[in-house]
């Protein structure tokens, strides 16, 4: 059993945290922050949780993270960075949901982040915590970034792809569509039922904070290194809650069996399912759940090869896959808690 | 360890039925049925399962339904009136989700449901599915009609009301919302995305099916009896796809703490919630899950009474209430297999 | 040709506003004021009006309002109060979206709106807008207070009855459930499509602001005065963008035909429809339009009479009846700029 | 005042078409045919057009269609191909909505739709009706084949860079994602909401019918003849229920200034719309409406195109197109009757 602190617990990622972290038997969660909901209950706060959780949100600056084993940030960018510090030193281990770990290259963090990060000495440890790639190096790490949920979905459906020298690999195209939950719980015009339902759009067209992490964790597992990456990427916006589905179109340049190579490198993943060939997957086959299903067409056995994969935004492409990589930290099951069956319909 | 089998497996009650049943750790599913489907792997009709069942589905007619312990009738009406008695006679206990027994009276029956009833004889022993005012009956139960949707988000308003005189018993006012799920997966215009999405309205104004179940039920429980019990029930239909709620309005006669009468009576309840005094429920707080949450109101201090019930109508309202009386049948804790945190957001 | 203003145009009702006057041919708009938005061309900040408006949004201090003839205040509770004075002695005639002249006791209205009434002078004199009750004080107004979305269509399923004396006036229910778009462009978290997607709740159940308003209105045309009028209204959130559909429930207290009883009060009204006996009216019937559609039923003979009405929010319940009161007020044919056809699917 | 037949009037682009002829001041509707619904009110069928439609449905067979002027098929496949002869001869012109004369290739067709044509003489005489390539043709043409949705959208968002050499032609990418009327008023369980709505899909990845259609139409435009047209299109289904979003992807192999190019291609064009440079088109600014909306991005400027193009399936989709087509073919000013603003949110 550990201790386990939450900062930032009143948002989607939270919550769901929260809901995850409740059916596990290995894990005490001992404090949950929040700055401006301090002293509120969390099942009253949430009422789904009511009869699964007893504690009050804390103020972050009285909370015992100090002495928690393992602390996850479900904050947004920025925080993180500046707090992690103090909690290593205590010999906390951290699972941050933010992009303030993700990238390596200070610069280009801070050029699409548009600040200066406040640790960037701990930027060469931390790990890029999507377990398919850098499991063996999250078993040990002491300060893991989860990948963004687009970048989840998107490098998954890329990596037997980017590993392998089948499809030129400097004109992916990811056309990408998400949930409205992926935007998180602002309170934002953009995101009121009265904008986004009934109605479908593409959005950050110019660029995606999400593609520089794509970019850098994906250039790094080359088969053949110097060849030149490129992708574009291009996000929409779906009258859902929750979903991603990833549509990831590669020329084709060199003939293999494709599905075969799928399913060869997810074999083993307990959260990677590549379906029957022919299958088209549904967000909804995954709602709720930590895994990403795909599936991989040749529309014509022409020389376009589609991806098509499915996450929940919120458990694979966050609050779940950090779970899963609390588990690898921590030697328990990594599939531990995580077995939930989507709700359908 | 009992054997289970499930009759009609391709609906929205056989799917939310597998899902929780593949989390009973007491329960071996040994077949499910379908007709239409005979021969597919169930994992591939419903891709949400994949990974979490094994089966085909099964003809009727070669289906091992006779070895089972408890078999789910999982099908619309008027099937499982016609197949019960040789389940019973080899011994098994029966569930069955349709209104076939719901009912005492065969002529009431009859006159709503516009058919011959094929069984009349197991009429007066079927027992109520609500555990809520039949746990002890259900327990030793060889066949239960569980009740439907509107039906046990309706009577569980009431009950407290009803089982008391604080109210007017002859004037009562159900006016509930149902998600598009309580329809079933039929292949109806009007059940289309198109028909019902950013759309509201009323339906079956003129009467609908599970009023004479309520009114049977509550009669049942009249405090005083020979009381007149009125019941004005309007359904609507909402543009989601789980979740009731019922917003119930009942006329004041005497004076009392109505917080407390509800506290009171659901207090041992593990899945009716009573929520604090003002609270203002949501279906999505219990999406997924068995519990009815409920608030009481009473607004200006009026001699009007509102009372808001919620509940996800294919779990407390079908495939969860069936396993809760699957549980009380066999002795199993009655929460085993239905602790599910709703899925929010 | 009239000149027109219109303070406030960045809303829900502004915007629907902007769409029906762009198809006046008597309405010349020179003017559509936003402090926040001021110099942004209109159809930059609505591109669904790109080709049928040319005009930048002005501060509302330099914008010509005081050559108006008609000003039109699709802003908050407490705006106009404060700006009206001068207008109208500059000869413009002014119609109000908000609830600032709605009521003629100014101790109720500061009891409800929490403010001190600017300019309760004007109370006197202004006229309610529901054209179906002061038609002919409308044409002759100088202020208009357009009614709420709630009071219009719960006052049209209510007239027929709180003018007679068939059901018992003191304990009407209305069960009232609207659109989301009914609560504004507002950047709240309760109004995110993450919130209110795929959920259903009420809300206000301690009462709503619109509350006084029919009651003020329906006490002042009960056929027998001193009658007491009672009413609990509970609003409800639906998971839909535009759309009111409110179910009433009256107790029927001497027998009449209240089919013919409707159809005898609103055979002239342009706007209101009485659909043929046991119709279920949809919302979405009058999307984008100015009727009030309702059904009156009376189940199982009972003595609960039932009255459905629909209407638009933004249309009927707001901008559209606005249009209609302004038609009125300066002499064009009634239905001017509001003969749209529903919007189905 | 011409006089104008509809066969097929209950589905979507049925009504939709009742819709939009309803405004036209220069056409009399004087038959609407229905075999499943002879006898039927249009306005009890759809009561959105009470108040706009005194006709009922009459039988196919005893239509008076040979008496119109024009005709428009809204009926599924294989309908219009075996009925339009007989009113040709009578002198009628025809506008079909569906596939059955949009290709010239027979053998194609008869691929694609499984089914031996029933007047393949007549391939040669259909104009494909798609102003923005076929205007003048369209002006003369007895029967015109309305394009397909998807085939809209996709062509407007391509026909520029089909023109000229600056793309690469032969791998043309259209990821494209329709709500879902634009499947039809079918009884389909996929259709259903519980089955489509708080979800997201791609579908008929291995070739959608309006595959070959968008092929035959764009190589005949080609400037260079003999260049190879390749395109990956693949269509998704969105939780809406109106609108198509179409995401192109295009090689650049030339370089020029894309905005440029776009804008001057579609200046004269009444109904498509290039948005300034880096806008990024909701389907709810066409809801309604038959403006087809589109912006132009390089994004990084990079070598890969994105064009982004939106419309209302059922207007610029469907009935909108139909009525613009019928508006040049009889002479009347191309806009008449499609001249709405979209609702708006």
């Amino acid at each position: 059993m550990i201790k386990v602190g939450v900062v930032g617990g009143t948002g989607y990622t939270g919550v769901e945290l929260l809901r995850l972290l409740a059916g596990h038997p290995d894990v005490e969660v001992v404090a949950i922050t929040s700055r401006a909901e301090a002293g509120v209950k969390v099942a009253d706060y949430f009422p789904s949780l009511r009869g699964h959780c007893d504690l009050a949100f804390t103020d972050p600056a009285s909370a015992p993270l100090k002495g928690c084993d393992c602390v996850f940030f479900a904050t947004p960018n920025g925080v993180a960075m500046g707090q992690v510090r103090p909690l290593l030193d205590s010999g906390a281990r951290i699972v941050d949901f933010s992009a303030d770990f993700r990238l390596k290259d200070r610069a280009v963090w801070e050029k699409w982040y548009k600040a200066s990060h406040a640790a960037p000495e701990l930027l060469a440890e931390a790990v890029y915590g999507l377990p398919e790639i850098n499991r063996e190096r999250i078993r040990s790490a002491r300060l893991v970034a989860n990948p963004g949920c687009y970048a989840t979905a998107i490098q998954l459906a890329l990596l037997p792809l980017v590993e392998t020298t089948f499809v030129d690999h400097a004109h992916l195209i990811a056309d990408a569509k998400s949930g409205v939950s992926g935007a998180g719980r602002k309170a934002e015009v953009d995101l009121l039922f009265s904008e986004s339902s009934d109605n479908f759009k593409a959005y950050a067209v110019k660029g995606h904070r999400h593609h520089p992490e794509i970019l850098e964790s994906l250039a790094s597992l080359q088969s053949a290194s110097g060849r030149r990456l490129g992708l574009t990427f291009v996000p929409h916006l779906v009258p859902m809650v929750r979903g991603i589905l990833a549509t990831v179109y590669a020329r084709i340049t060199a003939d293999t069996d494709f599905q075969a190579l799928f399913e060869a490198r997810y074999r083993e993943e307990p959260f990677v399912d590549v379906l029957p060939s022919g299958s088209q997957p549904e967000t909804r086959w995954v709602r709720g759940t930590n895994q990403c299903r795909m599936a991989v067409h040749r529309p014509f056995d022409g020389d376009t090869l589609v991806v098509l994969a499915v996450e929940d935004n919120l458990v694979k492409g966050a609050a779940g896959q950090a779970v899963q990589n609390m588990n690898l930290m921590f030697g328990f099951p990594e599939s531990r808690a995580l077995e939930q069956i989507a709700v359908v319909p």
